[in-house]
C-alpha cells in the first residue's frame, strides 16, 4: 500500500482513477510473462502525457520509490516485477500513433502503442516496420524499445534497434531528455538513443519515439524444408548464407517442437522429422521466385528429404504462423514453460541444438528447441512444473550449462529478450567485470539514486563459472 | 618532448622505432584533415598489439598523460588535433583484416586497415561493406568507427554503426573490453559496442572489430538529373522516396558545386544549372532497372530538365566519382576550404539549401553546398582564407547560423563528422542539458580521469543560441 501523502501527491497530478493501491491492482502488477518470478508494488500508476510522467518521477525521486515501467508485460526476463516494490508505471495509456510521415519514412508513436497495430497502420501505406517479436499481438512499442525485441525477420531486418530513429525519454530527476530526430545520420555526441534500447526501463522512462520504416515488400513466400538429421538442416542453414542469400526469416523447429505444434496447429508438419526449416523470402516477385528456387535446391543437395514451396503467400503464412504459436502449443504440456534465448553465430547452431539436448539428457529434463536459424537466436524450451522445487533446481543448472556453452560456442546470455533479473547473475561471463563497471557507471550517470527498475541486470550475486570453481 | 622517464618506459614496451618526440614528429601528428586547428603533442606512439595499447594506457594513466587515439587523421571535426598535449596513439601498425567468415558474413579486422582495402577483400568473396565515407581510400576502419563515418550509400545500407557487431577496445586504465560478437542479436546488458562508435576516442581505444558484411549487389547503375530550379530538385527527393524506392546514393549538388567540379572533372556536367541530383540504385539487374525507369519518370514530372540514365556501370561510377572529389576539386578555388554537415530531415532540403544560401550572402560569403540529399545530410562548404582573420570571423558566424537553422528544421549539428573541438561549442543545442549532463556521466563512467581525447565533444564554453541571447 502506498504511504498516504505520496498517494495523495500521486492524485494531485494523475487523477484517482490513476493511481491504484488496492489488492487487485497490485497482484496484477506483481508478476509479467516470465515464470517463477512475483513480487508486490506498493502502488500502480497510470500516466497520460509526458509531463505527468515527469511530475510522477519527481515524486519518486523526492522520496526514493522505485518506478517500475511496464507495457503489457510481454517480456520474458521478468524485467517488469517490481523486485523492489514501489510504483510499477504502465504507460499503456500513451498508445496513440502521432504521425506516419511518407516523405521522411517514419512514424512517430507514444510508448504504449501496441505493435501490431503499428504494423498495420504501416502497411496500408506501403511501408514497413520489421521487428516482429512473437508477442506483437500484445506488446507495446515502448516495450520493445526497452528490451531490443526481435522477432522472425531479424536475420535480413535486423531488429528493434535498427529501426529507432530518436526517443523522448524522462530522467529519473523528472528531466526530459530527447535523442536523434527523423534524421539517419546525426552523430551529435554519444548515441543516446542506441543506448536506451535495450536498457530494460533502467536508465529512464520512454515517452514518445520516432520510428524508421522502410518501403513494403512486393511480395512474399515461404517454404519448409524436412531433415532426418540435425547436421543436415544446419548444412543448409550454412548453405544458404554462404550463398549470400539473405531470407527474411530462417526458422528452425526440433522433433519434440515439430510434434507438439502439430497436435496443436493440425497443418501437416511430419512428426517423424529430427528438424524442421521454415524460411521465407519477400522483396520483389522475381527476386523472391528466383531466391525460393535456389533455397529449395540447396536444401535438397544438403540433405532435407522433403521441401516444399508454398503455392500461395497465404499458405506461407499459415506456416509462419504455426511456428509463431509454438509457444502457446508447448504451454499446453506441462504447468510452467521457461523459454530461454542464448545466442550463437549461424555457424554453430547445430553444435549448440546438440549441446543442448546433451543437457536435457544430463539433467532430465523435457527440452524443445525452435529459433531463429538465420540469426543463431535458438530457444530451448523447457517444459516443467514451478511446484516441483527439484526439478526446477535441475533445470536452473541446466540453464547455467546452455548459457556457458552459448559463450563458449563465441554467443551470449540472451538474444532477444533482455537480461532483467533471470540472467542478471550470469551477465559477467558475456561483458566480462570491465563490462559490467563500464555497465554500472552508465546506470549511475543516468540514475543516480538508483529508483529505475531496481534490481534488474545487474546483481550482487553473479554467477562464477565453472572454470573458475 | 617526452619527460625521459616516461619516454624510456614507452620504450620498454614498443622498442625504440615506435616511441617519437622529435619536431618533424610531433608537428606531423600536431594536426589533421580539419582547417583551422593545430596543437603539438608531446610525443607519438605506434603500438602493433592489443597488449601493447594496454601498456602505453598504464602509463597514461599512471602520469595523466592524454592519449589522442588516431587513424590516418582524415576526420573533419578535429578530432584527432591534441589540444592537451600528451601523446598522439596512431594505430596504422594495427592493419591486417583477421579474417572474412562466409559462413556468418562477418569480417574482424584490426583498427589500421584502410576502408577500400576491406571493400575490396570483400567484394572478391561477393560480399559487401557498406560504409563508403568520401576518404574511404585513406580513412582508416578504426577511424570510421571511431567517428560513425556514413557516406554516400546511408540513406539505403546505413552508416558504420549499422555494420559493427563486436569490439575489443582498451579502456584508460588499460583493461580489455570486449563487446558484441559475431552475433546479430545480442541484449546482454547496455549496447556498449553502439555506444563506442562515434565516440570519437573519448571513451575507450579500439583494437579490434567485428564487422557485419551482406551480399554484393549484383547490378548498379546511376542517373543524372538537371534542374532550373532546386525547389524541383528537392521535390524529385521527396518523391522517390514517397513512391517508396530507396535509391543506395542520392546526391546533390548546387550550381557553384557543379561548376568547379565540372572544370575540374570535364565530365560534361551543366555548368548553368542551379542543382543536379545524381542517383544510383543497386541490387538484382531487373529491380534496378525497373527501379531507375520510375526514378526516371519521377524526375521527368516533378521539374527536371533533363535526365539521363548512365549506360553502364562503369558510365556511373564516373559520375559518381565526380561527386566523390568535389572536395578535391572545391579545394583549389582557395587556400582553405571548410566542410560542414549540418544534417535535416530530408523533405527540409530545399528549405536548408534556401537558408544556406541566405546566410552565405547575409555574411557575403562563398558556400558551395553539395551532399546526401537522401538522407538530409548536406555539405556546405566554405571557400576562404585561414589568414583573413576577419573573414574566418564571418565564417564562424555563418556556421552558428546555419547550426542554428538545422536544429530549427529538425535536424542536427553534425550527421556524419562528429563533434570533436569544430562542434563542441554547439553540442547543448542538439542535447539540451540533460543530454550534455547524462554524456559527461558517461564520459566519466569510463574515464574518470579524463585522459582519453580531452577536450572533444564537451567544452567549458558553449555558445549561447541567438534565442537565448
Amino acid at each position: 500500500m502506498l504511504n498516504s501523502e505520496i498517494k495523495a501527491q500521486l492524485v494531485s497530478v494523475l487523477g484517482d482513477a490513476h493511481v491504484r493501491d488496492d489488492v487487485e491492482s497490485r497482484i496484477t502488477h506483481s508478476y509479467d510473462a516470465t515464470p517463477l518470478y512475483q513480487s508486490m508494488p506498493d502502488g500502480v500508476v497510470f500516466p497520460s502525457t509526458t509531463q505527468e510522467v515527469q511530475d510522477v518521477l519527481r515524486i519518486a525521486s523526492k522520496h526514493h520509490i522505485p518506478i517500475v515501467g511496464r507495457g503489457s508485460g510481454s517480456n520474458l526476463s521478468a524485467d517488469t516485477v517490481p523486485v523492489a516494490g514501489g510504483l510499477v508505471m504502465v504507460m499503456t495509456r500513451m498508445n496513440q500513433i502521432l504521425e506516419i510521415d511518407k516523405e521522411n519514412l517514419t512514424a512517430t508513436v507514444q510508448p504504449g502503442v501496441y505493435t501490431q497495430t503499428l504494423h498495420e497502420a504501416v502497411e496500408k501505406e506501403g511501408l514497413f516496420y520489421p521487428p516482429d517479436p512473437s508477442s506483437m499481438k500484445i506488446s507495446t512499442l515502448g516495450g520493445n524499445i526497452a528490451e531490443c525485441s526481435g522477432g522472425l525477420r531479424g536475420l535480413k531486418y535486423g531488429t528493434t534497434k535498427d529501426y529507432v530513429l530518436g526517443l523522448e525519454a524522462v530522467l529519473a530527476n523528472g528531466q526530459v531528455l530527447r535523442t536523434g530526430g527523423k534524421l539517419y545520420k546525426d552523430v551529435a555526441g554519444y548515441d543516446l538513443t542506441k543506448l536506451l534500447i535495450g536498457s530494460e526501463g533502467t536508465l529512464a522512462i520512454i515517452t514518445e519515439a520516432t520510428l524508421k520504416l522502410i518501403p513494403l515488400p512486393e511480395s512474399r513466400r515461404a517454404l519448409v524444408a524436412h531433415y532426418h538429421d540435425l547436421d543436415a538442416a544446419a548444412r543448409t542453414v550454412s548453405a544458404i548464407i554462404s550463398d549470400r542469400i539473405l531470407p527474411c526469416t530462417l526458422e528452425f523447429m526440433d522433433r519434440k517442437t515439430i510434434q507438439v505444434v502439430e497436435d496443436y496447429a493440425r497443418i501437416g508438419l511430419p512428426k517423424e522429422m529430427e528438424a524442421i526449416l521454415l524460411v521465407e523470402q519477400d522483396g520483389p516477385l522475381e527476386v523472391v521466385e528466383r531466391d525460393m528456387e535456389r533455397i529449395r535446391h540447396i536444401a535438397e543437395t544438403t540433405g532435407a528429404t522433403h521441401v516444399e514451396v508454398a503455392r500461395t503467400e497465404a499458405d506461407g503464412a499459415q506456416v509462419m504462423a504455426a511456428r509463431r504459436n509454438a509457444l502457446s502449443a508447448l504451454a499446453r504440456l506441462r504447468p510452467t514453460l521457461i523459454l530461454e534465448d542464448a545466442t550463437v553465430p549461424r555457424s554453430r547452431i547445430a553444435d549448440m541444438v546438440r549441446e543442448i539436448n546433451r543437457i536435457a539428457d544430463e539433467y532430465n529434463l523435457q527440452i524443445c528447441t525452435f529459433g531463429h536459424a538465420g540469426d543463431g537466436n535458438l530457444h530451448p524450451t523447457f517444459l516443467t512444473d514451478a511446484r516441483d522445487t527439484e526439478e526446477i533446481e535441475r533445470v536452473e543448472k541446466a540453464f547455467a550449462d546452455i548459457f556457458e556453452a552459448a559463450i563458449r560456442f563465441g554467443g551470449t546470455i540472451t538474444g532477444e529478450h533482455g537480461v532483467g533479473l533471470a540472467k542478471a547473475p550470469f551477465l559477467e561471463w558475456k561483458v566480462g567485470a570491465a563490462g559490467i563497471t563500464v555497465m554500472k557507471g552508465i546506470k549511475h550517470a543516468f540514475d543516480p539514486q538508483g529508483i529505475l527498475n531496481p534490481g534488474k541486470i545487474f546483481t550482487d550475486q553473479p554467477r562464477l563459472r565453472k572454470e573458475n570453481m
